[in-house]
């Protein structure tokens, strides 16, 4: 019998201020890579105002995302939010995670994600530096943005 | 030592356009079947507009949240969202999906869900298909309404 | 080979009427007294109005998510949830406890929470039980407040 734990994080960059990118294909390779048969994966956000969701990949969806989370929890005025007064303005941002969730657990099952027709993983990137600190960095910061665990059975 | 991956699909047709379905008794049943006595249980929607969430079985608290869940993402104007303009009428449950959930992880202690008193698992049934797709089917369409992975340890 | 299961409950008492409180340290606790090195922690409410998140441990931050709740699914009046028919006053808790989460999951690596350099983990807790069961047991009950559940691989 083996047993497997793996992990991978995934770096990568947004250009725009939100964005729902489309990360199922590469969950599915970190899948191939830790050849996990039957188990479980973790796909988690590792930033307090991004997330990970599975929806629908359609982009006219994403744009009523966009707008319903932007009316649940509005960015201006800045000043609504204590949490703008630590030189962030990014509260909205801290609401809005909270719909969309950090994490999904997957089934894995004969080395597959266990998922209906439409299934697709999303990371849902949010403002989650003070420009202060974007600024410091010379520019957009690289930061890690998916930890993934798969952990499994396989007799 | 017995290691166990066990997976089950439950499959359901909901009458109305909206439900709310308490499936523990059917989780709990898969449990027995699996032999699972400590781990975890996935139990997940495999449409992306519907939903399994914990919370209490009480009628009036069903209707407060349908009632809500319409307050914050109404059905109507359906040409609000732009979903919609793909020929489905359902871009709302999308968002209502996003509050319910599509997962619960349930730990399993002594071979029983480890809940609190008045913990309950629902299958949160909303539209998952356009109705041209219902009428190409002729009636309601037999869909795959969730999938279960039961994931353990037993020494 | 040594495969682990691990539980533990924690309790206690929030003295008002809502509050976020940071677990963090005792999950990281019970991580030591569990050995695990590589797997998942599952960390759940087991009160069906209570939560347990990922977020900032920034108490502007806190009130925000107050405000919030309270604006997205109100307290007052009473009256307008089915649910306190019932005799109960905290139907609005319900519809709280869906935004925030029941449970989070979290992978372990190392021995340790992989998180983010910001990520904590707090207990929301919110009225559970109606003055009236409060007052019978003779002041603020004590009641289990959170299942957690290490499962793991160790090679």
């Amino acid at each position: 019998m083996i047993m497997k734990s793996y992990r991978k994080e995934l770096w990568f960059e947004v250009p725009t201020r939100r964005a729902f990118v489309n990360i199922t294909r590469q969950v599915e390779a970190c899948l191939r890579e830790s050849g996990v048969q039957e188990g479980i994966v973790l796909v988690n956000a590792m930033h307090i105002t991004a997330s990970v969701f599975i929806n629908d990949d359609e982009s006219g969806l994403h744009q009523d995302y966009d707008r319903w989370l932007e009316a649940l929890a509005p960015h201006e005025p800045v000043a609504q939010y204590l949490h703008n007064r630590t030189g962030e303005d990014n509260a909205d941002a801290h609401m809005k995670r909270q719909i969309m969730g950090r994490e999904v657990v997957v089934a894995i099952t004969k080395g597959k994600l266990d998922f209906g027709p439409w299934e697709q993983i999303f990371y849902g990137s949010q403002p989650h530096l003070a420009p202060r600190a974007i600024s410091q960095s010379g520019g957009q910061p690289r930061v890690p943005d998916i930890a993934r665990q798969a952990f499994v059975e396989k007799s």
